[in-house]
């Protein structure tokens, strides 16, 4: 009967056999102390008989091993307690060393990543490596936990796709039957087609971009996280998407503070209501940053990362909020896409904002045009021909009927990267896809 | 403050503002009754001012409306309630007649399916084909329930690979910066690689096959459900398997009752322990038939789709089950993959099983080779090539210690399907996609 590592402390005194990996093996004179990993973490052995000692010797970290032993109270060891007079079985032998040390952290340095996901397959058995897809499980379920909570219906949405219509280009093609098929950039038509039917939905799904860029920041292939809601006002976006990301990091706090602090991170600061999280328009963090840089960005209508970098600083200060809501878009500008809504009291202005987290941007949010008049002619003013066959079924959802919505769009590893304070969204995801790399 | 549609019966007398979709109308002499939808189902209303239903005269379904009322109680409407009195605002007009009528159960029938995808957009917002993606929801949500209380850590492996190693053929191909990249035709080696690290790990992911045919079970892109376990025996996979569908069965059934009512379909037959679904040898089944139907299938290694469906009528009538686990594999056909394993005890049989539910296979599962010598002896014994770049990642997670494990795969929309006795994986899909349909 085996007993998992975080309940041997349950046994004192009685014998008890572990399973799993030789996770660390310390030889000091006739003694060896070693850990076994499991599921749940990590088991110290002390080994004294000679003959096991021997045995050991000859172990590769990554064997598996079968472990009976006494469990005794030790309150430096990991659950408290250790096995004494262990008796070892090998349950699979591994005869190499492996490629990279698990039993201390990874180095994440830029210049070590390729090192890092070169060994990926056994270099994530290291527990401070586990700890980050852990965490990033947790989100994942406080996530669904919060669209639950507020009545969304969970959907799927093709990835495969007739033709690209938003963005056009770093758009990935393959041969389909015969036809062109292309992979999706974003779940935006869709998850939009399915608030005519279910009024609230999300999808956590995969994203396809043939970014041609080796940055920090881009992979080809990542989750979005996307919601999308009917019969709701700009006001009520901004409070679901503030109330998602408190939510999200209160509740992985909870779960997963463990891994938080095996990785050294602090809980992220937020307001407790998401009408506390900080609101500034784009013109607004144009004049502070200009004031406080003497760096003049006033001309842009965008952001540049460094204002992004300098208000979430100022916002964390001044307003203890690790976040802030980037309002005030252009209507008139580049930033305004076709489906977006302009502002009923001023036409000038997006019903659009960006929440910015520990830094960047995390997710965009808009009230989107639910005319279809005045959809279509959005459409067709920024260049878009609607009867592209790839905007049918866009379009004849706003044909047949569709309410005031609005939704948002979120990287689950973007989002993953900031809560655990990583350098690199990369860092987040277990076999990363960029431009230079599509293995292991 | 807009009322949800099934909170009108907490407003009796008085009055109450809804918003939804006109959803049906029925004009009689001067009276008319329509139903309002939102996300939580239907209001009905009733208008005898002469005016509003002049008004509604000119109104297509699919309008967005805001409705305020009197609540009444009325036992016969949905909610125990309807509004009086009501005044009618559109939210937003809809001018043209929908493509499909959406408040009658629209056709399944084989030789409708097209009509019903191209009109998918709108099709979705009647009830019955909204009741098959809100169970499709709960399914998935007690799907993640199950593998959450059994310690499964979601995972999410990539769909863009380098080269096709399993199957080969019928793989979808892209262009990825100028070298070739094909779409994931399973999550195999990615989760057995993940056992080495988190022990036990699941996905619900998009799986691709390039499938020339055109059949009721076969689509291009579809939501597997893959799940394995580490330090486990063939016995205890088939109790967690066995386990999760019976859990799926109850809670979709307490979370859903509803829609499956909606769709006419009884709650399925299962043993209450996984440990009493009927096992049954492929050996035994063709005797079975072979005695019940004089058809002769002794010979082969698989069952036929018409043994498949007559086992499940078989258990369903002698041992009161929808399912039944088929074990007895070869070990020596090519029913037996490379990465499979053969039973201690019985070199000649394979430990896998496959479940059938309602008359077909959903899920596959089997005890997995976990020595890396036997490993690479059984691929290479099957015409593969260790040295292909392919199996490199796969093959190190061996040679640095995999425990016994397993696992099984299940494809979501077949479940879904069978869950709901539909005829077709495509009618448990939102958008779906065969080598004839790549829209909407």
């Amino acid at each position: 009967m085996r007993t998992l590592s975080d309940e041997v402390a349950k046994h004192l005194t009685k014998p008890v056999t572990i399973e799993g990996w030789l996770h660390k093996k310390r030889l000091m004179g006739g003694l060896a102390f070693i850990n076994v990993r499991d599921r749940r973490g990590l088991v110290q052995v002390v080994v004294q008989d000679k003959e096991e000692v021997e045995k050991l010797r000859g172990l590769q970290i990554g064997t598996v091993l079968s472990v009976t032993g006494t469990a005794v109270e030790e309150p430096r060891a990991p659950g408290g307690a250790e096995l004494h007079d262990p008796e070892l079985t090998v349950l699979m032998p591994v005869t190499d060393e492996p490629p990279i040390e698990i039993d201390k952290p990874l180095s994440h340095k830029s210049e070590h990543l390729e090192t890092l996901f070169d060994n990926r397959v056994i270099g994530l058995r290291n527990l401070q490596e586990q700890a980050i897809f852990k965490t990033k499980a947790a989100v994942t379920a406080s996530l669904r936990d919060y669209f639950k909570t507020h009545e969304f219906t969970e959907i799927h949405t093709p990835k495969l796709l007739a033709e690209a219509t938003e963005g056009g280009a770093e758009v990935f093609q393959l041969d389909y039957f015969g036809k062109t098929a292309t992979l999706a950039q974003s779940a935006q038509f869709y998850k939009q087609i399915m608030v005519g039917v279910f009024e609230r939905v999300y999808e956590i799904g995969s994203t396809y971009r043939a970014e041609p860029s080796a940055t920090t920041r881009h992979m080809s292939e990542f989750l979005t996280v996307d919601g999308e809601l009917g019969f709701i006002t700009f006001e009520e976006l901004l409070n679901i998407v503030g109330g998602l990301l408190i939510h999200v990091v209160n509740d992985t706090w909870k779960s997963s503070e463990k891994y938080f602090k095996s990785l050294n991170v602090p809980k992220a600061a937020l307001p407790e209501k998401p009408e506390d999280i900080p609101r500034i328009t784009i013109t607004e963090i144009h004049e502070m940053f200009l004031k406080a840089t003497k760096e003049d960005h006033t001309a842009e209508d965008d952001l540049a990362p460094a204002e992004e970098k300098w208000i979430c600083e100022w916002a964390k200060k001044n307003k203890g909020s690790d976040a802030v809501f980037v309002t005030g878009w252009s209507a008139k500008s580049k930033t305004f896409k076709f489906y977006h809504k302009a502002s009923a009291d001023n036409p000038e202005i997006a019903e659009r904002a960006d929440l910015l987290f520990r830094g960047v941007e995390t997710t965009t949010l808009s009230m989107r045009q639910n005319n279809y008049e005045t959809l279509v002619a959005q459409l067709k003013a920024m260049g878009g021909n609607p009867d592209n066959p790839g905007y049918a079924a866009y379009l004849s959802a706003f044909k047949y009927g569709m309410p005031a919505h609005g939704g948002f769009g979120l990287g689950l590893e973007r989002l993953v990267e900031k809560l655990l304070n990583l350098n690199n969204v990369k860092e987040a995801t277990l076999f990363p896809r960029d431009i230079n790399r599509l293995a292991p």
